[in-house]
């Protein structure tokens, strides 16, 4: 069955991780939390994603600052990388952000938000989905749900 | 066959659908190339990204400054977005840039670098390839070419 | 007789629309105040902005982060859409303020200060103003009082 | 009939308001093109704006750097005034959009995007469209035009 | 005697005057501090503004976001003109920042650090020294003290 | 009579030094140009500070990038020191703008716009005119003849 | 032996620089702690940085703001001078890092992250080391145990 | 004898590069120039950086965008790492510039100005003189060679 790393560069990131893999347990993904410091333990985190795709289906990297967890782990396996930038002091995570998302030609590395771990999550279940048609069917039930939401929320600022 | 919809918001962002339509059509991967304007047509927007599911695997949405392209097609669809923020004189693109990554809980759009045509391509084939050994094969030997060359740029700056 | 319609992306945002509400109010306008996400229910933000025409004279959309909102109405809708990019944690909300300001040539969307509530509802009244005497009568009282209190402010001031 | 004024703080921002007073035309709205500096003519842009209501539906203020005509315009006048920040070296116009848009509580200045001159020419349409049919009408053509463009140009891109 | 006026945009601005107030009281010299707004009150600016050759030597201003005081008080007098950018969210006062010191040729307005109140007061009795030697005195005086401080502080932290 | 240094960081500031240098001669003041640099002769810029107040009534800074020399040679001498921020590629300017205007508190810095040569002449003539009259009077023509020219523009535009 | 210079601009920088001072101890290293204002006791500055290759092997400069200190310490002496940005509010310490980093050719500092007082200690020990392998294989056993807390983190995390 | 190695992570870089050879050749300083990419051959980054130490005594990366190349070098060697951000038109090169600076605590980078490729060798000259008195002497005359000429330009300029 289909698997996904989540992987924070610092233990201080457990929040945000734990908020992607809250979403990916809620579609029934198995994911597996790791901390790996692409500057700590480079050699660790090479070896994690030398091997990940033959244990993971996706990777989801999370770090701040001078964040090179996604990069790196990109730049050894062919599997998606999807990188969450930490929020920090420097114009509110724009030092994370940059980090990631300006990865040069050749290795590219999925961003989303800012702090963006929920998206994270639901980026690497619609990559799933691709070729899983159950999967696809939860997420537009997530959607559905969410739609019902802010319905919701309209009606009862409308009754007002 | 795995098929994906390149859409631009405008005309003048072909350059850059076609550095994406080269990436893909290398790893022989089909690609159907689009002017759909977020802004300027809505409906159709709306009416592409509906049915994109009958018809693609990945969209890869490309465009600048308030660039809601890559979220309008995402509200619609199931399928990974994956979007391109085009370079712009604010700050080199840095409107194109939050404007696309910058998307709230829910609905992720996975963004790559400023004018990062070939890398949204890339992590399309990275997400086909998550179910097709084949392709993953083929990313193995870009990845391989892309060794090379800065293995040979390495050589050749080292013998002088 | 006029009313403006306020729209907010998230009910998260409702102390923000209510500002605006709030001064709308005290010019005798009437206002409904509706949660409609452009990302999360885009067929009720398409369908609500198509329709806007026949309810409202004007809209005030209020979003943050990729702020889509102002755009998206405005791309269904001939009305004049006021949009207030919310205050976040990306340089102060920089990312709400370019996602709405720099929309492309042919849709505009009329932007006022990031959490600028209050004057996206006055230049909703400055607009019905212009055909509409008594209203300019009341925004001219408004602008009245305002020049007192900073004046009374200065007296006090003065008088230590 | 309504008539514009499209104010310039200095004649090297002629091409921007020449764009402005072409879209006004095109809609056959009556323009005029006024050079009036907030910083060294301020004498002459305080009367302007106190007899504005007057001679104008309208205003739209073109200026750059710290650009303070806008809000200086709004501050004598209850018209709509729709201002366009001027691209400058420092971060593409960063200077001239903040100079603008964050305007203080009780004074709104409607901003479009940086060099936005045809969409303070459309804002101030859609402005005028509120109370007039037939404008209205000619909008609703402005943008079908702007459909067939598009759908032409996605056209032309599908052929090849 | 020389007397500097302390102008602020907002009376929420009065612990940055007071700052400045204190600076210039420590210096002997005289201060009127007022509450005057560039958008509010435009009149009043104008007018304190034409008249203050006749009762002042130097002007501080003291405001934020948009800030347009010191170069509205700018346009109107020949005396110069010290602006103090106020803090706000944005960037932590690039916006305040921004409005203020690019101030096109022709009419300059001398800019402090973001809230650097005292800095402006420092700057005035500057400008008054140039032609007062028993001011230069103090100042130098000033100077003194400070080094004194740093001094002392360094001691402190040698000790240990 | 008054003398004014203008002292520039690098010779490759010279275009913006003779433009301050202009303004100054077309007052009729007397100006110094040097070529000092506050990181490569820090021994001459203490020594051209120290003596300074002895030679001249006013000091302009010019310098770009990571600019100490308006602060270093402020923090030697008495005299109001003005300082333009020469334009970079980092923002365009942005840069040279925060090195010099976020001074601390203690020693102000004068500072003008990025690039803005004419106005720190201008400001050094306001501040000379504190105490002489004749040249309150030359500013007061050159503001009239600022004022004539933009009015000459409108009317050119107006005639059209 | 070697010893290590910290230097920082204000006394309210004390926790960033014993954070430095910390970290050299644990080394074995001694260090110098100082208060030494670039603006406010530029003399002592001079003096301090031209006697400084007698006394200490490297500097470690702490300043905010327009933070010349670093510079002008470099521009005295020959020593490796590595520079900390102390976080501000100006979007976090922007002003800082750019008045620190972008030294012009001729006088490199060596700056780390803003509010980075351990990696300028580690810089320093890792400049040491490179004439003292002693102090190497002390840095060795620090990044084992670095990576050994992050594999503990990496156990922990992974046991759930 | 002391070798530096300069590493650019791409063969664009090689201006850049050649800029911090020359510098070192004319400080007699063996360089050996390379071209090795942290993402396209990260086993060669890997294997190049961990035994770094036995053939060079600093090194010195040259990267642009999401530029990890000096912090992956130094998570693998004790040596010290400098970095030169390349400019790019993210903001001038703010992607790189904080891409490298804001390296997480514990394995640091010094890092230089944008495109500072002379300042990143004399750095390294700086450290190497840490322990060669010899290549010490070769620095001061290097800074004094730098202050003649900035003091020949400076009677240049008061020639005229």
């Amino acid at each position: 069955m289909a698997k996904i790393a989540i992987v924070m560069g610092s233990a201080s990131d457990k929040p945000v991780a734990e908020r992607a893999a809250g979403v990916l347990a809620s579609f029934g993904l198995a994911a597996e939390v790791r901390v790996i410091s692409a500057h700590r333990t480079p050699e660790e985190a090479a070896e994690f994603a030398r091997s990940a795709e033959s244990a993971y289906s996706a990777v989801i990297a999370i770090a701040g600052k001078a964040a090179h967890l996604g990069g790196v782990i990109a730049s050894y396996t062919l599997l998606p990388v999807i990188a969450v930038p930490v929020k920090t002091d420097v114009m509110g995570g724009m030092d994370s952000l940059l980090s990631i998302v300006q990865m040069p030609k050749g290795i590219p590395v999925a961003t989303v938000a800012i702090d963006g771990a929920e998206n994270a999550a639901l980026l690497a279940v619609s990559i799933l989905a691709v070729s899983d048609d159950a999967l696809r069917g939860k997420l537009k039930e997530y959607r559905e749900k969410l739609r019902q939401e802010t319905t919701k929320a309209d009606e009862e600022v409308r009754k007002r």
